[in-house]
């Protein structure tokens, strides 16, 4: 089938792309490439050396003899996102077209209103070019299991059948997010049940745990296809970051106790939730809600994995419980519902020491890349205004550091 | 007690600051004047002819000897709004500076667009602000009864015991509003939930039933006090558009079926009410939710109160079923609770003969004013794109209407 791929450049966006081109179906890419302005922002880059998008499209037809054609734009402008849908005409359109990191939201004022403004208007630009161009094409959107929070009750998948006085009813399920990241996914939501109301238009949500890994069958085919690997305490993620903190002997930052307790996925497993939510579309007038995760994992649990992986391969690790920067419970109940996707026929990859082996091996060969000032938090819940990292260096080291080895030399000088 | 009263020169913003005022309060208002270039936009007016705010202020210091002040200023811009805090330092801040209407957010997707991103960043503004300057300053927030929708169950005060599974939590009361408008108010209260969480502030939301009503103690002092009466199809709100309708004998437009039940409240109820959450604030960190109307009635219920008002007065009323522009159900179970302000004081004035007489009578006065054509609505929910009113009549034609009298001979000739 034709599935465009909004945010086709990002972590989760070019796995995607990929897999699903080398399944057969026509894939086209929309992407702003914002996500690369961030890191320049942040002063931060991806572990692995990812290419543009160019040279990756160019590799990609040669090794696979595919051909994925990608459009340079914004969907928060609505003309560029009419355009592309009118162009391509897809049957699905996968929208990973946000800003996803929680710490991200929480820099600062600019930061929280920006990612919000950015995502809530990107998707209601998706909901009306939908309606307005391709009523039929099914909406499959990327969610978080951010979203639920943490209740001291089962998470449902999207609803849940609430008893109350006597009468009962299906409800969406209570939603209490614990960033204005998170906070901006559920704004999404709302506004996708009700533009499949009023207007019949058929969505997905696929309510995404905390995604791992780097390397899919495709990405792996050659170096030029290589993913992102974030490990920075703004857009990594945790167990990205604990196996780029172990490769160079750093000990692994959990924040506060630990206990905190999500979901977690393969990137393998995210292409195919994404497959199969594209071949088994939701019916006209559906919002349809799966949970896209595999494992429950707390954050205390992933770091003594990866700290007894790390040991196998030689590598001394050290876990260290550092002050939590976010507000949120550091022990709770936790057991969300999954099973949606495995009835489509999702065939985990759980996570094991062979992946924990790959990762981490991953992050030793570009262990010259990693910048360990990049793994303390310093974007705190509590504060209205962090410091963003890339005012922290004063200007005469940037412009050291501009200077081919001349680090070393700054720092000495 | 010190009072911010954030769009000050609305319909309840008015009547709240006025009342305030008279309370001891000392009010000072920030108040952009948006809303009334949203009734240039779409070619309407008050029916009541309102004052801009310098004659309106001079007035209410003249009657009352109480001074309230004004400043002119966007909440969607920082630096106002922190420089209307820093100045004023009100004790509570009431937060009516929203886009209110749900067809005016349906016209279209610049509409949805900036309804939502003018309340929400408004909003987010507001949170980073009171936490930066004000940390113990109470936000008084206008919410809405439609951001619960109508589910099949009773509707709580804000939040909800689930019991599910064997295990009990008090969840936030799941949200269906039914127009993008109604969606800017969900993801507010989302937005404020988690600030409260996070940064210890304390808000208050008023889920508002319709309001209805006109004159309160304050506005009916003197004319130049005057408060808005809005009739039309985007702003008016249904009871005052069934008496503008029944003064001028055109047949009350109900949508539908008109089972369409909801709560509503006289605007004097509206004063009180902010004042009690005013008088009686959130503690640190409690985001507490008051349902703010006193009795539910369906639109064919307040139909039938009009026409038999009217007839008394001796006005020729027809009740009219006409296709119901919005997606929503016309016939459905509700039973909304709304004891919490009782709780406090509220003394409600429930809908009554003398006031229907006073509001038809309203009406009647200002009959020549009254433009019939703004009844019929024009937003239709199903639409992505509807025709807006100023738009509509062709450029000569308000040329001509321009010419004092010369619509008479415009249309002759």
């Amino acid at each position: 089938m034709k599935i465009g791929v909004l945010g086709g450049d990002g972590y989760c966006g070019w796995a995607t792309a990929l897999y699903l081109s080398q399944q057969g179906h026509d894939v086209a890419i929309l992407d702003s490439y914002v996500r690369r302005h961030w890191d320049f922002e942040l002063g931060v880059q991806t572990l692995t050396p990812i290419q543009p998008m160019p040279p990756r499209l160019r590799a990609w037809e040669r090794i696979s003899g595919r051909r994925v054609e990608a459009f340079q734009g914004d969907i928060t402008d609505y003309g560029v996102l009419a355009s592309f849908l009118q162009t391509f005409r897809p049957d699905a359109v996968v929208h990973f077209a946000e800003q996803r990191s929680a710490p991200y939201s929480m820099i600062d004022r600019e930061h929280a209103v920006s990612t919000q403004v950015n995502n809530v208007v990107g998707t209601l630009n998706l909901l009306f070019a939908l309606r307005e161009l391709l009523p039929d094409c099914h909406l499959v959107k990327l969610g978080t299991m951010g979203e639920y929070g943490t209740p001291n009750i089962d998470i449902e998948e999207g609803y849940i059948t609430i008893e109350h006085n006597g009468r009962k009813d299906v409800m969406p399920y209570p939603k209490q997010p614990g960033s204005f990241y998170h906070l901006s996914k559920v704004h999404d939501s709302h506004n996708i049940t009700f533009a499949c109301r009023i207007w019949g238009l058929r969505a997905t949500d696929l309510n995404q745990g905390v995604v791992y890994g780097t390397l899919t069958g495709e990405t792996a085919l050659d170096e030029a296809l290589i993913n992102r690997f974030d490990y920075d305490e703004v857009f990594g993620t945790v167990l990205n970051r604990f196996c780029a903190q172990a490769a160079i002997g750093h000990p692994l930052t959990v924040y506060g106790r630990g206990g905190q307790t999500r979901g977690y996925l393969d990137i393998r497993d995210t292409v195919r939730c994404v497959e199969l939510a594209c071949l088994h579309p939701a019916a006209p007038g559906e919002f349809r809600v799966f949970n896209q995760f595999t494992e429950q994992f707390s954050v205390l649990d992933i770091a003594r994995l990866v700290e007894s992986s790390a040991k196998k391969l030689g590598l001394r690790v050290e876990i260290d419980h550092i002050p939590d920067p976010r507000v949120e419970s550091e022990e709770h109940y936790y057991n969300a519902k999954h099973s949606k996707l495995i009835e489509l026929g999702l065939e985990p990859h759980l996570l094991s020491d062979s992946l924990l082996d790959s990762l981490i091996n991953v992050a030793m060969k570009y262990r010259d890349r990693i910048d360990a000032s990049l793994f303390m938090p310093r974007v705190n819940w509590r504060n209205t205004r962090n410091e963003r990292r890339a005012s922290a260096p004063p200007l005469e080291r940037v412009a050291v550091r501009a200077n081919g080895d001349g680090q070393r030399r700054g720092r000495k000088g």
